[in-house]
């Protein structure tokens, strides 16, 4: 079973690592990490850098795509080799699916039209520019297109269970959720946008403004 | 306010990135991944490669040390340049934490001698050897020590929110679990021993040991 994870210049690491680490322990699992071109990208702050190991074009018919987010995304809603690679990819997946601002490039490349479908809390506007019907629910399943979204960042662990499910059975996706001792218990509770008060959302738009 | 991650071969890339994912967004945090030497490293499957930026020299004084596990940290804990390095940068630190089975090498540096402290479930054993006192708990702090470790893989995103409350403020933590979306909804509830059913845990020891 092969699956495709999809890195570029300034993605958020951990939208393509949390399914990562679930998906690579399914038993005949092969991981790639798919790019332009071979050789390191870094990170949305450049902290880190991470291996492409193959070019799309390598990777012409995965079994499944996880395309993660990051500020990264934007010039990919414009890059004709990523989006038709993801079309022509999508073709033959079983399931083709996003985490965090992932979903702009599955809606760029037309997948998402008139589909109910999820991207981080500050992305919902752009997401809906691509056609798709932006929902604030942690995962959006349309499997009778195969496709399914994550919301920002953290969701694409819990993506991930729900694919190792429906690739393989609950028992092995509880088995992946025992191994990375998934038993969340965060010491606070501002991890949507309901939750979060007025000052934490003021400081999180402080910070990202720092940032980019 | 410098970060230090060390990164080596069979790592697990999730309790490196999970941590690194809330605290690169911390005002004036500067992350470096660090370890023997500079290039790549491949993490325990293979699948993956992070870029070392640093080697553990350039790096004698960090403001925090975050150590993530995985099975290439049995070969760190009898690695002296390894044990050597992270006792020094240890009499600096505000804080000296690890993830999972990184937790080992802080034992095997020392740190850990009769200090109540967590690992991965499947290596209390392995902890308790080193002098520590394993207990069942996502996140131990031992303040006075300066030293908190985390359970298993996915356990270090709750560790680094509460690392952000203790070295910024707790609404720059919950401003960062807004960010990274940290609204947890696992599909499943079978992320500890306790909660695990005999089928999940046989299954999780199956996979296992195909990996190894």
């Amino acid at each position: 079973m092969q699956i495709a994870i999809p890195i570029f210049p300034r993605l958020t690491a951990l939208d393509a690592i949390g399914p990562y680490e679930v998906l690579q322990r399914l038993p005949d699992s092969e991981l790639i990490f798919v790019g332009h071109e071979l050789g390191n990208i870094r990170t949305d702050n450049g902290f880190l850098g991470l291996a492409v190991d193959a070019v799309f074009e390598d990777v012409p018919s995965p079994d499944v795509v996880v395309f993660p987010g990051g500020v990264g995304t934007r010039p990919l809603m414009k890059d004709e080799r990523v989006l038709t690679w993801l079309r022509q990819a999508h073709e033959a997946t079983r399931f083709t699916t996003s985490v965090c601002t992932g979903a702009l490039v599955l809606g760029a490349a037309g997948l998402l039209e008139g589909l109910e479908a999820t991207t981080h809390w500050g992305a919902y506007d752009i997401l809906e520019r691509t056609g798709a019907v932006p929902v604030a629910t942690r995962v959006v399943e349309q499997l009778d297109r195969r496709i399914i979204t994550a919301a920002g960042v953290s969701s694409g662990i819990d993506m991930a269970l729900r694919l190792a499910e429906l690739l393989v059975d609950s028992t092995a996706a509880q088995a992946m959720q025992l191994m990375i001792e998934y038993d969340p218990r965060p010491p606070f509770d501002a991890g949507s946008v309901p939750k979060a008060d007025a000052a934490v959302m003021a400081r999180a738009m402080e910070y990202s403004e720092k940032r980019h």
